[in-house]
């Protein structure tokens, strides 16, 4: 792949935040190189600090792209697949709607940010076993109150345009390869609570299912790219912290 | 006001995140009307609620923005204030630069998310009193570990461009005025921690200031339309959450 336009970097071990990238990108049919997969976090680690000492505006954290004819690095997960729409010609062709799509795409990223925290909620540095106490009080309210907010607006979103099964009807857009991964991440981390939950969300459970018949995010599950979900990532299968 | 180009939506009793779009508007001299703070929450309550049952795309939560004209709403504070460098030429006149703008804005989204969550680790929807315990850890570890190293990634973009005092040299944009809030807040929420901090960021502190003089900034922040900090807030003072 050396003929790659972009690299990507991230955490080698987990699909955390990158993966929101890396299922556009497939979906898209874009060439990229998995930088950080091809070493290890040093890797990743060395990069980033040769970036923020370059003197130019360098990213605050992984997962970042890297446009390799100009070097220019772009950071943050909404903010790169809005950008990768615009570069190739992803978008839906009205300026507004596209705007509206980047909106969702941001209120995906609090939703992660919250899947995140039900097992951290006090501090990502901190062990899971030192915080386990205040992360089964965060699930619970993440499961109970926040899941079925946010499920409620994607829903009524994937309403928006008749027929579906996507966002903007039958196009995919960045919107849906995000939906995607978070029902996956979701159903890892919370299994009970999604087998309950889902058949009230019939337009989200068929827009997850339409993505993963996209020819290249098919593929690419299907093979060893793909890594497993564990419990170094974002999305993290804690029995205790799932139920009904 | 009624000749405003845009209604602001948002909570009518806090700064809140709606004080990050308002504190640009008022450096560019957009004229809006304020409109929850016209009427009380349940006008923001019934307006969101029309426009989850309009059809279109909705707000998932306040602040959102309303172009009168054609009652375009946006929500998501770094969307907001992209949006609106763009539609009146406030940027840098380099697509790159814009776009790293964007993603320093997205940064300052993320530990405003930080900071709120220091008095709410646990649930939003839960009392700051049931959650004291993991608050007090979680305050600590975003005092001593998160305010600097975000503050490094702020020290580090004021400096890309030679001489100051704002991100892109003399011309202020939407970062330094989410900079100046984000720095106002901090203070207020943690005094002690700030007072030991600041003579390690002189760039982020020159930033803030410079911005608290630009003309509408001034004017605003003299006015009693600029509310004051208080404990219903993303940033809040509770003593015991504070420390050098």
């Amino acid at each position: 792949m050396s003929g790659a336009a972009y690299d990507l970097w991230y955490w080698p071990s987990i699909q955390g935040r990158g993966e929101f990238v890396r299922v556009f990108m497939e979906a898209a049919g874009l060439s990229y190189r998995d930088r950080a997969r091809e070493g290890d976090a040093q890797a990743l680690v060395e990069d980033m600090e040769a970036r923020a000492e370059s003197g130019d505006f360098a990213p605050y954290a992984p997962p970042y792209l890297v446009e390799r004819k100009t070097d220019f690095a772009i950071a943050q997960v909404a903010h790169i697949v809005s950008w990768l729409t615009g570069h190739h010609d992803l978008g839906s062709g009205d300026a507004q709607t596209d705007l509206h799509l980047i909106q969702l795409q941001l209120t995906i990223t609090d939703i992660v940010a919250e899947a995140h925290d039900t097992h951290h909620p006090v501090a990502g540095s901190l062990y899971y076993d030192d915080q386990k106490d205040a992360a089964a009080r965060a699930a619970k309210a993440f499961r109970e109150e926040r899941i079925p907010k946010y499920f409620d607006h994607f829903e009524q979103a994937l309403k928006v345009r008749e027929g579906g099964p996507f966002v903007l009807g039958e196009r995919w857009s960045h919107v849906d390869t995000s939906l995607f991964q978070l029902v996956e991440g979701l159903r890892y981390a919370f299994p009970e609570r999604m087998k309950a939950l889902e058949e009230d969300y019939p337009a989200l459970v068929a827009c997850r299912d339409a993505v993963a018949e996209i020819e290249g995010v098919a593929a690419y599950c299907d093979s060893d790219r793909r890594l497993a979900f564990n419990e170094d990532g974002i999305f993290r299968h804690y029995p205790e912290l799932d139920a009904q």
